[in-house]
């Protein structure tokens, strides 16, 4: 059994993870996510902060003895504007047209947790720079990529054909794939977690 | 047939090109690397200049009436030094006992080619900052990731196992893989060679 806990279901999250080699279980975690975000509205916290709390939450449903448990959470901004993912194509549509010829931010939050406490927590926040794109394009990638960007907060997956949407990114990688993924191994290779 | 050409072996280029798919041809550039560098290191070019010419010379090689060709290189910098891919796993040691505990710079050329002439250039530097590693945590990643690692000048895959080694990279992630994505593809898509 290895002692590392990934709380999420997401694919992408498992397959950072996998490649870099690490050895983990995944547990999806029972976290009324809906529920948190609106209490955390209605108390007038950050979207950065909400970010934070449910990557806490995530991995303190998990956490039991003797194990490391990941939390993460990312949500879509624009100003102060937040986004969940979309539920229809058209849904995306209307997302891909309010993103394209600006920039948002994918807010990032992971925490670690041991015993039932958070030990570690890391916070980032990539800028991404949608090219302009007129609606026959959009429906060109639409059509292009099917219903699969509907896992994707910003109705684009970066890492497959989304990557052409993109003038730059400021920021890392692996925070807009859903993981940091260097705070985190960073924190498992000075506990001692990992070999290296 | 495509119109679009990748004048590269690289399997990660064209997985890159292919996961945003784009439709494409492989055709492996016959340029002598190592006589361009001697050749440009004797006229004082810089390496950033070093890396653009051949980017140029691989776009060119390949170039032919009606094809948009991309060509593309990379080069490991260490303050004004240059370094090529590791012949042996020793050697790759070496490299990495060398670029532990600091920051490098990946420098990636990119260059588009059309009936012979280049019409498109992009130069990105990003910068990597490694871990500080110990001598037995460098050969417990090279134990890990075997000889693949050779594949790359800096005895690292960052999109396998050398994503644990890294603190954070500023920069774009396309350009540390070995091809700078996005305005390779924005210049195809203003081009209308691609539909999006």
């Amino acid at each position: 059994m290895s002692p590392i806990v990934l709380a999420s279901g997401s694919a992408i999250r498992a397959k950072i993870l996998k490649a870099a080699g690490v050895r983990f279980e995944v547990v999806r975690p029972d976290v009324d996510e809906d529920a948190l975000k609106k209490t955390a509205a209605a108390e007038g916290v950050s979207i950065e902060q909400t970010a934070a709390r449910l990557a806490d939450a995530k991995a303190l449903a998990v956490s039991s003895a003797g194990r490391i448990v990941l939390g993460s959470d990312q949500i879509l901004a624009l100003g102060a504007q937040s986004f969940d993912k979309p539920k229809t194509m058209r849904e995306a549509r209307e997302r891909l047209l309010i993103l394209q010829g600006r920039d948002h931010r994918l807010i990032n939050a992971v925490s670690i947790a041991k015993d039932g406490e958070v030990v570690f927590r890391h916070l980032d926040t990539p800028r991404l720079f949608m090219r302009a794109m007129s609606a026959a394009q959009i429906d060109a990638y639409l059509d292009a990529a099917g219903e699969e960007i509907l896992a994707s907060v910003g109705a684009y997956q970066i890492e497959a054909l989304g990557g052409r949407l993109f003038e730059r990114i400021e920021g890392d990688y692996f925070s807009v794939l859903g993981l940091s993924l260097f705070p985190a191994l960073g924190y498992l290779a000075r506990e001692g977690i990992l070999a290296f």
